[in-house]
C-alpha cells in the first residue's frame, strides 16, 4: 500500500487563511436565494447592490475516504438579508452517523442544528469555542456580529454532504436581528417545498 | 435511536485549557522511562529532582465510535532528558487507516512520524500549524522550545491507540539539543526489545 506523505498547512488564527490552500469555494447571495425567509429583501439586494459574497470556505485537499480527517476554515462576512443574519447553506452528512467539530477563531456566531424530526438546537460561538455536531444533526452557522465570523471545521473523510434535504425544508428556526437583539424565531416557511 | 445533544467546550487558545474538561491524563518521567535514550539521565532526574511531569492531555468525553470526532489538547512542558527533548509516548492507531490532525496553539515543537517499515518524517509546528498525520503513521510530538508546547488534536472516534508497538521498538530518530541546536539523530537503540 502506498503511504500518504505527512504535510502541514499554516492557519492564520486571526483570518482563517490557510497556506497553502487546497481549494476555496465562495457562496454568493444568488447561490442561496431561496434559503433566506425574506425573498423581497433578497431581490432588493441583488437589484441594488449586486451579488453579495456571503461566505468563503478554504479547505485542505484530502481523499474523501473513511479514516481521513478533513478540515477547512469558513469566513462568514457580517450582514443581514432582511432581518436574517448571514449564514451558511447548512447540510446533513450523507452518512448520518458522522459528527463534526468546530473551533471558533474570530467574531461571533451561532451554530444551528436540526434533527430529522425537526428538533432544533443553537450553540453560541466565539473565539475558542469548540462546538460539537453529534451524529444525525444538520448544521448551519450564522454570523451575528459586526465583523467576520471565522471558524475551523474538522469532520470524517467519508461523511459526505447532503445539502438537498435542508434546501427543501429549510431550518425550523431563523436567527434574526429584532430591534438590535439577536433572536431565534420560528421560520414561517419551514417545511414548504422550495424551488 | 437516541440522539446525542449538541454541546460546546471553551478552549483557551493560549493555554490549551478546556472548560468543561472531560478527563485529564498526566505523564510523568516514570511513566516513560524506557522511552528516553539516556537511561542514566532518567535515573539521575528521578533521584535528584523527583518524578517530573512531562505532559498533560485534556480531552472532551465522547463515545469511541466510528463517526465521532474526538478532540483533546496536549501541553508538553519544556525540558530535556539528557540531550533529548521532552516528548509524548507516541503511538499508532489500532485502526491503521485512521488519520489525525493537529493544530499548534503555543510554543515550538516537532511532529515525528514513523511508518511500520521504519521510515521517519518530521514536521515543525508552532502556533497556527495544522500538521496532518496520514493513515498508517505512528506519531509523537516533541517540545523543542523554552515554554510549553501546546496543541489541539482531532481524530476519528474508532481509531484506538496502539502504544505497544512504539514501546517495543522506539522511534528511529531522536530530537536532541546538540550544542544549542535542535537536531534529529539516529536512535542507537532503535528496534531493541524494551522492558
Amino acid at each position: 500500500m502506498k503511504l500518504m506523505e505527512p504535510f502541514k498547512t499554516e492557519l492564520d488564527l486571526q483570518t482563517g487563511v490557510l497556506e497553502p490552500v487546497g481549494h476555496t469555494s465562495q457562496r454568493h447571495l444568488s447561490d442561496m436565494r431561496h434559503m433566506y425567509a425574506d425573498m423581497d429583501a433578497v431581490d432588493e439586494i441583488l437589484a441594488q447592490e449586486g451579488d453579495r459574497l456571503i461566505y468563503e470556505v478554504r479547505a485542505v485537499d484530502l481523499p474523501e475516504e473513511e479514516g481521513q480527517v478533513l478540515h477547512s476554515t469558513t469566513i462568514i462576512y457580517p450582514g443581514r438579508v432582511g432581518e436574517e443574519f448571514h449564514m451558511t447553506k447548512g447540510h446533513f452528512h450523507e452518512k448520518r452517523h458522522c459528527a463534526e467539530v468546530y473551533l471558533g477563531l474570530a467574531g461571533q456566531g451561532y451554530l444551528l442544528l436540526q434533527a430529522e424530526d425537526g428538533r432544533v438546537r443553537s450553540v453560541p460561538m466565539r473565539s475558542g469555542t469548540m462546538a460539537y455536531v453529534p451524529p444525525m444533526w444538520a448544521h448551519r452557522t450564522v454570523n451575528i456580529g459586526d465583523g467576520p465570523f471565522i471558524f475551523l471545521a474538522v469532520w470524517p473523510g467519508d461523511a459526505g454532504h447532503d445539502y438537498g434535504t435542508i434546501e427543501q425544508t429549510g431550518f425550523a428556526e431563523l436567527v434574526v436581528d429584532r430591534e438590535g437583539h439577536v433572536t431565534c424565531v420560528d421560520n414561517p416557511k419551514f417545511g414548504e417545498e422550495r424551488q
